[in-house]
């Protein structure tokens, strides 16, 4: 017997238990193709994310470091942020993180890699860019919740510190070991 | 002046307000070490999840495609699931899992990496195995809401897959390309 297409879900209802700046969260009565229902599934609704491979003229990677409430620690992250509605598009809002965050600008800036939080319940992408030769031009300009650190790594410190599991976050350890299974046999 | 260290947030008050098998949100009031406070931080508490780069003894790769509702889109995967809570360790989850959803067992298993779905959010951890020489033992044995398709690919045609954007989790395409940072040069 030929096995059937997957085929999507077909939304019955659809109804927002919470929505604030910070948390969106959509509850969808869903059908599925086998004739079963799913009462609430549960879906999160965020603007999309970006983050930057963010490297100097010296061959530097800057990292970022800052207590996340989640896990309760403090980690090792590539500079990121959000989409904001004003920026007009993602390589806007990554530039804007970088020089915010850092104070780093200018340089040559690519898209490197697409990726999804998680694509059964984020309703939304992040966007990774690479930008070389990145100066500092400006001190940071960090909101009121944020206080972070930023740091300057070797490609080889910043294999050591993924190897050591003190880059957790996924969303940005796949575009950096992805740079790493790339670039290793290159230059920079 | 020297800088002051990264501290921890301080939780003052904290409530759930969404408590469902799917679904668990906290609602944290925190003060912040700079003496500001935020009144609503929302942490979605989750078991650990895992997930597996399996590779036959055919140093074929076991990849899984299903719809995916947040994103409404079907994507290739590794196999992955959840810690339940009767599982005595992730690495059986693990085994547990690839069994159910593809068919394979036995191989060869280790801890391959961790990282965090968003430390800024998720008070949980995902656990990477990779099992090789893994071998087909049964029929998949799907739950009633799961359709999902089992497929046999090549390390090639996996780095052709993440360099189309085909496999998009972040969770799934960290340890995939780690892999091949790791791995290319060496015998799988």
């Amino acid at each position: 017997m030929k096995k059937h297409e997957i085929m999507h879900w077909q939304i019955i209802q659809s109804e927002y238990i919470h929505q604030e700046s910070w948390l969106t969260v959509r509850r969808d009565r869903v059908n599925l193709p086998n004739g079963s229902t799913i009462p609430n599934y549960y879906v999160f609704e965020y603007p999309h994310w970006v983050n930057t491979i963010a490297i100097t003229k010296a061959s530097q990677f800057i990292l970022v470091s800052q207590y996340r409430h989640g896990l309760q620690s403090i980690n090792y992250e590539l500079c990121a942020g959000i989409c904001d509605e004003k920026d007009i598009t993602p390589l806007y809002s990554a530039q804007r993180e970088l020089l915010e965050e850092t104070g780093y600008g200018y340089g040559h800036w690519q898209q490197f890699m697409v990726l999804s939080p998680n694509p059964s319940n984020h309703n939304n992408l992040t966007y990774t860019f690479l930008a070389t030769d990145v100066e500092k031009i400006s001190e940071p300009h960090l909101d009121e919740t944020e206080d972070l650190r930023v740091h300057l790594f070797s490609l080889d410190e910043i294999k050591s510190l993924l190897m050591q599991g003190k880059i957790i976050q996924a969303l940005m350890a796949a575009p950096l070991w992805k740079f790493i299974a790339t670039y290793q046999q290159k230059e920079i």
